[in-house]
């Protein structure tokens, strides 16, 4: 397994001071920044474009960009977020008719792709496209609303996914998002996640280098116990 | 007609220090917030949502946020925008299927509504809705696109509207949206707009005061001149 | 003027025991039956389709049966109302990509053809067709909801249809659909309606033909006040 | 196995008198209320939205109102149902973006929560939610239309469902609607299903009584054979 | 007015030697090659596309290709039809939410830019692009379907455009579609058409010179006796 | 494994004279003609619609014309093909909401029913519906471009879906599209295809009899080595 990322996600910073808030959370010792995008349509929300995901490169932030598009359909806006710095671009597979090809554009433009798995939906989606991934998105919760506790049931889910990618050799990353803070990271850990989204456990605190300390501990203790 | 009303678009602030972008625009003169909502959908980018509406209102921000929703369907955004802090929202009538319903439906939500007019788009959308109307907001380029050029013919556009609302006698204001600068503020203003949106013209020039200034004199000499 | 039409609207029926409260209303001296179809997508409601209209048939009904399709896209349903029983079709303009082809469909399946304005539509989507209708409703409210109050500025929008179609002199019915009651329904035949829904103004009263005797007489004084 | 429940369907019934048609089959010994609702999106055909489910609560109908939502989207109707007195309330995996969710919504608005698989519909939509249902739905027929017979290769499926439910021990219904009729129930019990959805072979019969009994005695030597 | 265009539709021509008929018809005299294009959305029919087109550009057809877009949206397409080689495109504005960047876009890849207008659309359409279009299609029969009847009405609409045209002194083509054939041509150009489709009126005889030859005879009739 | 097809796309035909290149093609010794269908929604082209299916027929050609179906949705056109002598029908699972409705209504028609599956699809689609179909196209590139390599991971596919077909003992055939010509179709008939379509490998090449006698021996060799 890959070494733990902790990728805040900004929607829980603040807004009119995002470049500080951003640069504050990295110096905190987090890994990559978390950008959760919602068009009203996928989600019944709206969030953030790429002229944001622009303004934090432009700002002097270096940290890897994972973007989740909540988006519904996914290509037109792909290039937008290359072009604007995105690293990482993951999307959800109900919302592109060509899940391969989604997937094929984004590596073309740069960046590496990610398939975002909804609480519902079945694992059978990875069945000809895992080995082209650079990363697997377990959702905890639904997405498109914050404040959500973490399903239960994606502790088994993610054992299920961890084990295809253990099968297939490849360093794909696991990724969880929803729910995630301290208290249930390192069970998250120990059931096969290397990558952990938080965004309220993180920005909703003073000290977020508290936080992430106590999320590393918990997660290498985790791993420690399960190897 | 009503004092000159200045509304910079943050759109073309920096989106890593917005809050202190939007003190400094207000601190050098400008009357409102302009705030551009894209979905992907009505046009082809994403910008921003209700959360960072939010966070310049929990930043300090009291002056009126005047939204112009780029979205499509429009209702179920309204009260997302409205308790996120907007003091005025306008929308596309070819993006809402009930016109009128949209209108009570803003007002319903305690905000005060505009009907935006792509510049394609013929008046008769206002023919029974005028009334019911806080603003008229004409597009002088097309919306989802920055650096355009202002469409000369809006003049003519302009000129209409006024007479219209002037017509009727009641407080309907009349905004401009698109490639406004100092250079042409005077005409679109002698046509009849009262409500300038500029945004590279303010954000993109390192003294927005001067930038502010200049449009209103600009503006002042044009009305005087109209009078 | 063509005599004037009462066409209760069967939503505010009680559909448990739905031929006969129309066996009832009808006795009790209205005209059509007034149907009200909506798909949960033209309008953010569903309430009754073919099979409905069919039931009424076969239960006896032989008055006219007005279908306002709250419905988009319109013509893949026209067929089945027409054989479920339809006399008269209405749509919306904005529901049909082609607003002259869906009038000759419902033509050509026997029925008379309707388009249906909403408050805030402009009366130039009557320019090329009004000569082929059978009927213009005016919605006096927003279609899909109930227990709204009567819009007052439709009175104007009403004489305007008049006027249009007294020019062309073809028995073209001008309905209103909204609000109507014994109070406002000779204002409202006075603007020039000559055929009105009404929903819970009868269906909620106990004495059905008590309101529609109320209706009448209110009608006829407006009439013969305008003439 | 749960004790069997026979659900007729009143998209067969007298519209026309539909309470009086509702109390006779629940009289008749039937246990459920099938209400069938269509939107001419999901399917192409429109029947009868909430305010029909109403109808029947305050005719008095006590009996559970088992609501099959063939709608597209769901999540906005499903309040409405619930307000009308829905007791069960089932849609398709495809018509929802967000399967779970919807789930949780149908739940947190008072209502049992049923997930519905069309004929060609896999098995794995359940993998991560059938812990989370109250009922599985199986279409033996295609949705939308009435008067198809009973598609054979869903006997199959019912045993694999019904395998997949004993195995996690809850009481989850397993529900069959198209084509059953007292012919071939009995197969469809000893398949394993519990509930029963039936329309024109309870409605299209002068004895209701006659039809539910031989139901109920062809289900009874079925499960005994099975035991 | 400028001097007439006959532009027959190659919907009507044999689709298995169209290099062929497209010479034929040329050699026979006609002026233009219409190209109707159909994407089963816009209209309930699907034709030719972009390959099409480039076919006949390879074949060695240098006549212009007069492209009607009947699609829906209409932005994707517009850049393929030019690399395919199209002269004129033109669309519905009902199809695109931006009929002036529409327009805008047809032009900056190097074509000209036509306006559609359907049956029942109101003018108004044009109020604000009529200046920036080269030509304005009326159609005389509803899009998508073949062997309809010219419908009178449009001569009406054809005389008001004209004179909106020469109102403003461009020389901005009136084109005809639907219907058209020699026994109407010459009432047709009376009312002020200068470009006339015709797809079984040509096609279908089995001399395009001497369809093609009385059609042009009506013209000069028509025009010599307006003027 | 049933006798081998080779289906030359007509896509990669010469448009300006499609019936003489189809005749050549059957003529050099193909068996089908392969009819690709995109409506510009399903995939972002449009290429051919059923007059072209039907001029082909009026033409002379008798051999099955394979239609595959890159729209959506999908109902609607399937009988414009049946009536235009399409001999089968194949459709992607993503674009129908009821597949086997789709599968049926094709058969109704009297075609030849088949079902696509994208690179990405998994093969659950197939659980229900295997028995019922004529033909399974596994595409080996995305759909709606062309000049697409071959992808390698289709050959495990292929294997898969041939041992689901061997299973049930039925003569289902097992089409691949996309990439396909003489260096590797002996590989893919090896993994278990029986039908080969290929576009520019055929008509891009000056002599078809040629490639299309090299695919045979080709398939010929692997298919003995399998044996």
């Amino acid at each position: 397994m890959q070494s733990a990322v902790i990728a805040p996600s900004i929607l829980s910073a603040n807004f009119a001071r995002l470049g500080e808030e951003v640069d504050n959370v990295l110096a905190a010792g987090a890994d990559w920044v978390h950008f959760d995008v919602m068009d009203n349509h996928y989600v019944p929300n709206l969030t953030i474009g790429p002229l944001v995901c622009e303004a934090l490169r432009k700002h002097g932030v270096t940290a890897p960009i994972d973007v989740h598009l909540m988006v519904e359909p996914v290509d037109r806006i792909v290039p937008d977020f290359a072009q604007a710095g995105a690293s990482l671009i993951s999307f959800h597979p109900e919302a592109s008719r060509h899940v391969h090809r989604t997937i094929q554009l984004i590596k073309a433009e740069g960046c590496l792709a990610g398939l975002v798995l909804n609480p519902a939906t079945p694992l059978e989606v990875l069945d000809y496209v895992l080995e082209d991934l650079d990363m697997v998105l377990l959702m905890s919760v639904n997405p498109g609303f914050g404040g959500q506790a973490f399903i239960p049931s994606t502790l088994d889910k993610l054992r299920q996914v961890r084990a295809r990618i253990d099968a297939i050799g490849k360093p794909i990353r696991l990724e969880i998002d929803g729910g995630v803070k301290p208290e249930n990271i390192g069970a998250i850990a120990a059931a096969g996640a290397d990558t952990f989204v938080a965004g309220s456990a993180i920005f909703g605190k003073p000290d977020y280098r508290a936080v992430v300390d106590a999320m590393r501990s918990e997660i290498a203790r985790a791993v420690t116990t399960r190897a």
